[in-house]
């Protein structure tokens, strides 16, 4: 559960469920925060916010105690009056219209409850999630592996995931990172942005995550990746390329490895019959270029009337190096909530 | 809600929240039925089964009266005992191993609760939220657009969508489907399979669905999609493709026609900021290819032990012709389910 | 989730999250199902009806999957025409009235969904839930402890709770039992009906039952059981009597019994803070007097004319015989579910 | 959703689906929570803290945005250390036993989450949801109807209900208030607690509400008022009388008045069929005495060793003037819960 405006008082959620006697770093929790945070780098908005997280409840002496944890992070930035030109007109595929359309209200500074600013309730509670299936030797990485047309082409068993965050762009190999940045780097030249991919690498899941038939373990972390900001499509092992490939080729031979059966290969991406099935899991999701462009754009009004929009300063060109984190978080939080599900922790 | 094993008594299911006083034809969910059955065409396995719905409960005099809906079919081969020798091996890419290790007991037989025939269930209650769904205006109709390397680069926009069951693909395009239909009939002869894509279109959808911000309308679609057996991949709108976009390309301007507000292209598929823009929805899922094959495979068994395996006919060498059903079901349903979310219903 | 009206084809229901690997008889099934039969004695209804139970999946060779269990008991006399008089008036203390209201339609033949009748699906699935129980040492048994101002007054500690099936009317004391049959007598020969109390008690549950803060122990009881046709209130532990109650005497002071921690007294019948302290679990339930009578009533149609209205033979003048089993099933039920939410199952 | 602890930093909530467009007045939340605060008058607990709402979300220009409302009021002696001495041992009748069984940890400050101070939270959105019911003509109204013996007999229908705020016990019957507050002095004077009864009545709401079968109008109310701390029965309508009733006189007879179908009496408390009928609801709801008392007591600790305790000072000894704007929240929230799943509002 999720709360706050953009431009609210405070953004934060509640995490039920989580289970008593976890020990629960604060700290580690602002680091993945930090990782989100706007303006920690050239490739990132310039919003300097220090985002700073207070827990609310849920803790006690360090540890969770099965409570809810409440947790917030105030916006410094509530009271600026950047926005009020915003009110009456409608940005191109920002949520503007359909919300106004749906709630028949909405705030409009910054985007309101519809900014990307949400996603640091994301970032929160899956920095507790994290920290409670390290305790089953659990670990979740993604990284940016495409940024337009710059593609990391070689597969996540190949790549140094510990070197993801060596580069502002948060992508494990030097060179096609250097690659990314250049191109958006030139995107904020030109007042223009670009699209991108970030992949994902869970390991340590043990066999049994995922409810069959409607709760598959890729149909739950699909509706998580689908609900992030900006992200158009999810694919899970094999993904859309399986639609070119044979079953003679596709399928995954058990075999067995030191007494414990694996598979040869993992097409399957880790999950069999919607159930993980103990290999590595790897997913991959894309993200839309993101739609505020320092470029004149028209657009319509309240009133029907077409109108010119110019934005100005302080807007990611590209999503794909502060999206990293929150693929991880919504990851880390699928795979808790099935843990629990499963009655495995 | 869905149940039963291929195997077992009957696959059913029970349809709750269906708002009452709707006319509904059973005849037509019989129909939609028959588009799933096996064995209705050469491309499809020849395991012939009637298939035949009987509604239990919640409809009165031909109306539904807001009560639970439950139905049933009843299986035609539930003794037949061709499936003793899958009883201790697991086999490629299937469920046998994972569901074993999370229950500890799994009905072996075709696959038991693992197996396609569940998605009769998905069809017939599909069936009936298509019926409620016609009384507001909205529409679905999906079709095949990839099978192997034969895939259909035109976009909906141009295809006659009406001629999709003139073939046994199930491919608007004559052409394209006689390619598709070549190629699965190779697989056939190889004892092989194939995967694909199945494409969908939903028009009428009113400004106003999906619930920010974990439930946005792509989320949930992604969601009931993956939950398909062999799906391996959804995007909506610009999907993939997005990644190699720029902004000021794949905004979507507002426009205004006939004194309604439009998007002037629609990359974002109909959807933004999570929530239906009044604009035609359109997504695509990715199958991979039907795990079972007829040639030799090596597996392990329950002992650990490498042993081979054969199958034998009747099956399926692609599941995207009947695939397609079952994409526009699980699509009706969540329409359905987030009209009546947002009270709109 | 159960579905099915009174006179339609079926009364059935599925039970999901059943623990996979349980022995279920569906002997035991039946035979519980029976202690709810209309026409089992001289103080219930003498419709007859076999209520027959099919298991329909989720069993597998004698064992519960883990898979949806579905089951359905067809109606037997669901095309009797006995009921077109009710079409157009509203019975007094009936469901007609609001649920047409409600829904703008309604299945008139014997209340259809609104019947007693739906209990066959709570009875079956709380049989499977009670043998689950059993492997964990939890015993449930109710008893009729109120008809009219017949009261059972000893507390359940002093009764022999095994003799409850001896008389007719599931009071395990033979002499309250007599004078409760003799008023239900008095009751049919008038033509009137009486209300009374169920009173409830379940054994071996272990600490930690109930999920503070909404879902409470007694919560989820209470919801249960006031979801039952006719029930009236509920009460658990000292109930209502606490409030003239002081707290000096009501509190249960904890001791050591055989190294364990217990209470001393248990006013707080087994439940302390929502959660289950592992005393014995007791709770009553009211019921009010059958609204179907034989004696002449004033009502109104849908034109909203007074209408007389006269029921005739086959009706319970009292429910709490057959109620006794419906609220053990209930209580079976809510005790498995929190179980399985406790992750103790 | 609540979270906080009694001694945490903060009490507070998420309120989920309220509305969009909906005027709020914070300080009618604050009035209300007011109403609860501890210190108010002469019979509550002397601990006096000023419980200051805050709302962080959810609301733009004094309008619901449809968003998550978040609220928190913080705790003021957070970090008192009156409490240490209850780490090690089990009060009587609490929740200490059971919270560290079920979790291994507790948060023991007095009594952590399991203190009643978690009712801000329900009081706050019980407001709220108070102030979207009055647009819809619904009001809720709670009073003191028991203390201890003292019982205030005369139906809700003779009484000024205007009048419950007008003495400290919330009891409209100027006389019997007297007593009760007398009764609730002597309680305090010799350090011990007393038991009462809520009575509540909701008036204006209309047909239809209540989702059959497992959650009916009733069953959602019970569970409610069952998850209030203390709270040991409910009944509704006639409630446990109606088990010494016969139904022709528990019957409530259809009638016409201007023009509407009414019931003559009402027994049913405005329930029918677990859907409301547009009569008046009214329930009632048990409380025990307050397990807090100032008499020396016998307990066990940690080590399962005898124990003695005794309480110090600032303790309400009777919760019946607290808990009426508790019961009233609690169903303001039921209302609107069901007045929106029967998308009426």
């Amino acid at each position: 559960m999720s709360f706050g405006e953009s431009h609210g008082k405070a953004i934060g959620g509640v995490i039920d469920g989580c289970p008593a006697g976890v020990d629960l770093s604060v700290d580690f929790i602002q680091r993945e925060l930090n990782r989100r945070r706007p303006g920690q780098s050239e490739v990132a908005t310039p919003r300097r916010e220090m985002d700073e997280v207070e827990i609310l409840s849920g803790l006690f002496e360090g540890k969770s105690t099965g409570m809810p944890i409440a947790f917030l992070v105030r916006n410094q930035n509530q009271n600026s009056k950047d926005y009020t030109h915003l009110r009456e007109l409608y940005r191109p595929s920002h949520a503007d219209y359909t919300w106004e359309k749906k709630y028949g209200i909405r705030d409009y500074r910054g985007g309101g409850r519809s900014s990307a600013r949400e996603h640091i309730a994301r970032v929160v509670a899956g920095a507790v999630a994290k920290q409670v299936l390290a305790g089953y030797g659990i670990r979740i990485r993604a990284y940016a592996s495409q940024v337009g047309n710059v593609v990391l082409t070689r597969p996540y068993s190949e790549l140094e995931l510990e070197r993801v965050e060596e580069n502002m762009v948060r992508c494990p190999d030097p060179e096609t990172a250097e690659k990314m940045i250049a191109l958006i780097r030139q995107m904020r030249e030109e007042g223009d942005s670009i699209g991108g991919i970030v992949s994902c690498l869970i390991e340590g899941v043990p066999v049994g995550l995922g409810e069959p038939v409607f709760d598959r373990f890729q149909a739950r972390l699909a509706h998580a990746m689908l609900s992030i900001n900006a992200a158009k499509g999810f694919e899970y092992g094999s993904g859309f390329a399986a639609a070119s490939m044979r079953g003679s080729e596709h399928n995954d031979p058990f075999v067995v490895r030191k007494g414990e059966i694996h598979t040869a290969t993992n097409y399957s991406g880790g999950v069999q019959g919607g159930i993980t099935n103990g290999e590595d899991i790897y997913f991959r999701v894309a993200f839309k270029p993101v739609a505020t462009i320092m470029k004149r754009q028209k657009t319509v009004n309240r009133a029907g009337e077409v109108v010119e929009l110019e934005a100005h300063g302080r807007h990611d060109p590209c999503v794909i190096p502060r999206a990293v984190p929150v693929v991880e978080a919504m990851a880390a939080m699928v795979v808790l909530d099935l843990l629990l599900e499963a009655r495995m922790a």
